[in-house]
């Protein structure tokens, strides 16, 4: 059942990685892989959030069904390393350097920093108290 | 029809990357995320491989439809960006920062490699006489 729900949560992230990132190049020209870079970025915060709102310490208990579902599943199938690394090469042969230096940084520091601040806002909504 | 290949990669991909990450996780006791390194790194090999033989001027010609059921299906739905922020700010919050900043370096490098590598050896095969 694990592979199921995996399955079907690839199948879904990956259908919406391809519309975002058609979206994205038709409203940015697409000079600049900047689809793939919001994707990466919004599915690490997804994944950032949503283990440290329903891990061990999270408020919200879930199954391990549904965490491999978004975790796995949604958030693994929506990112991607592969148009990544392809988008960045293919800047470097066209001697697009600044671009393919940025795509990295851009890249590898906004994702860090929203997978931090996923995590930050999952562990001040399981501290809150009441609700 | 695009969404459905898409759907179909991204899910195949996805269920492989689960199995990858389990079975390397169970050979190297999961100190580090080599799982994710793996899959990354050869993901990004073959975007770049089968991108580059069966693009413009590849020896290979294919539809569209097996273009993106490989390149935005199964290496997008293999390869994965949330689990590498992930991994990297456990490491981090763990205290392990050279496991950290070593998995960023080799995720980067590699990957960049791996799809540059995929590329030439791909142009070399398009380039070979008679075959």
């Amino acid at each position: 059942m694990d592979y199921l729900w995996i399955m079907i949560g690839s199948a879904l992230g990956g259908a919406a990685r391809f519309w975002v990132t058609g979206f994205v190049a038709e409203q940015t020209g697409g000079i600049f892989p900047w689809g793939t870079v919001l994707i990466n970025v919004s599915g690490s915060f997804l994944i950032g959030f949503f283990g440290s709102l329903t891990g061990a310490e999270g408020r919200f208990v879930v199954g391990e069904s549904a965490r491999l579902f978004v975790m796995i599943g949604l958030c693994g199938g929506f990112t991607t390393f592969s148009s990544f690394s392809l988008q960045t090469l293919n800047l470097m042969r066209q001697g697009e350097m600044i671009r393919a230096g940025g795509n990295i940084a851009l890249s590898v520091v906004f994702c860090l920093l929203a997978v931090w601040l996923g995590h930050v806002v999952a562990v001040a909504i399981n501290q809150m108290k009441g609700a």
